[in-house]
């Protein structure tokens, strides 16, 4: 979303006499991202992103901003957060949580290429692998329960024939049905939300993953296919066997897939799909207010999801084979 | 120095399978440094440094490495070190110590402007303010003792005028007389060696600070003093009034400098050239073995120092007046 909430300099300044980061040089809204609010922020010590928790709980916060230590700690191209004079990650800005984390060089890819997709496969195991000894977790807050509350409250006002189908995607991702297509697969902590948004690259390297504010305890596969379907989607919504089978070779090559998950991944992608079609369709339908608000279209994620239910001989040929 | 000890690719990657950075890509030795072996690495993860340590006590790495982390973690530009996959920060390779940090963005200056004396100035004060919330210390190596032991060792093989020298400046700053000139100052974690070739800057703005491994308890002023030797002298040894000036003012900004800290400026400036004479002169004299070895030339530390000891208008001209 963008800039939810407004932050003026001596405010800012404010803010910043909690920290020893010098001077404050320069500050602006960043209008992207769809949860918080975003602030680059120049001091004489450094450049560094200011984020303004608008939705998020603020019993998650200190999960979210460990994990991003601990993942910087261990060498992954993500920022550290800015510890401030008493040691603490989490401050409060207007009345809000806040935190600063270092500010990455890089920028998004727009058009992904086959090689972009592998080096995401490959950090993206890497992160699963470190975060495996990380000592916190944190239920999925977009898992079962939710995709339920979201689906009752959006289902009544779309068009019948989506809303058949959203009710038979979530008859057939039901935990009802012995723990749901995915149950007993490998988990630990995921991003859960790697889009290409939240990576960045110089010189079509791979050099930063941003915005773990969604980060959970979930299974990794669904990991996988999150951004898979992300990153590797025709305009149509179906696979690029390409993009996708680089980005799950590398992944494969960092932590080898089980014969159990080949057999979920269409469904994983399918959840996958669901998940994010329901938060952008409850965005659309009940939009919040800000400055500058930022809605993603819903249909992507249809498209997407309609061509996964089809799962076929794409999603199958970029499996890594025994 | 330089490179020192000569690591292989199959050593390389045997030592990276302790770490969760992905696949080896690339690495080269550094030549620069005067201490230990340096390289840069690069993985699928992002680019690194590897410093094998070759002659810093291992007792003091955990010191080195921890304060690096400290303030990484509180927003100071240095890159944090690489925890491996027991969440320790100091390897072992080729039988030595060693450790990765980040590789950070950015460049040393050649010729310093006032601009950067400045930006030098401001970190320079944060780093004492947050170093002062470090709950580990280690004495100045390179201390009172070390200046009486390297000074018996090189003062028998020096001209007869550059000993004469030597023994009155070391009689001056005997701790013998009240504990030195510098007794009873602000103390503190210090850098202890902010040479222009440990601060990096990109487009003129500074973004890293390098090389943490000097760093000590010690007298703040002394590392002021280091820090403006190097950076704002000019090719006779004289001070540059207009960078010292503005590296002084900047640093007095955000750490406000005490009458008796002015009182000890000249002693100060004097200790902090005898330090850097005293260590050249050591590593021309008693050269070390390696594949590259960068020995700096001591005299331009002997000129500092006779200007300080002439310390007249120019030292006190650049002290921020009450």
């Amino acid at each position: 979303m963008s800039v939810f909430t407004c932050v003026d300099r001596p405010g800012l300044e404010a803010f910043l006499r909690h920290y020893h980061l010098g001077s404050l040089l320069a500050f602006e809204g960043i209008p992207s991202g769809v949860e918080n609010t975003n602030y680059f922020v120049t001091t004489s010590t450094g450049e560094y992103v200011l984020t303004v928790f608008e939705t998020v709980g603020r019993e998650d916060i200190p999960f979210f901003l460990r994990l991003t230590a601990f993942l910087a700690e261990h060498g992954l191209p993500c920022a550290h957060p800015v510890a401030d004079r008493d040691n603490r990650y989490m401050g409060e800005l207007c009345g809000k949580p806040a935190a600063l984390v270092g500010r990455l060089p890089g920028r998004s890819v727009e058009v992904p290429a086959p090689e972009h997709c592998a080096q995401v496969g490959e950090v993206l195991a890497e992160l699963h692998a470190v975060g495996a000894d990380f000592p916190h977790r944190r239920e999925n807050a977009r898992g079962p329960a939710w995709r339920a509350r979201v689906a009752g409250a959006v289902a009544g006002l779309m068009p019948a024939q989506d809303s058949e189908l959203l009710a038979d995607e979530l008859a057939y991702q039901s935990p009802d049905n012995a723990g749901g297509p995915l149950a007993g697969l490998p988990a630990g902590v995921i991003h859960a939300d790697l889009f290409t948004d939240n990576v960045l690259f110089r010189e079509d390297r791979l050099c930063g993953l941003i915005d773990f504010y969604y980060a959970c305890n979930d299974t990794y596969l669904y990991d996988l296919a999150i951004t898979v379907n992300d990153w590797c989607s025709l305009a149509d919504g179906s696979l690029d066997t390409a993009r996708a089978g680089a980005m799950v070779h590398a992944y494969h090559a960092r932590r080898p897939l089980l014969d159990a998950e080949g057999a979920a991944w269409c469904a994983a992608l399918r959840a996958a799909a669901l998940r994010f079609w329901l938060s952008r369709l409850h965005d659309k339908l009940f939009p919040r207010d800000g400055e500058v608000v930022q809605v993603k279209d819903p249909d992507v994620l249809k498209h997407i999801l309609l061509a996964r239910r089809r799962c076929g001989d794409d999603a199958l040929s970029v499996w890594p084979s025994g």
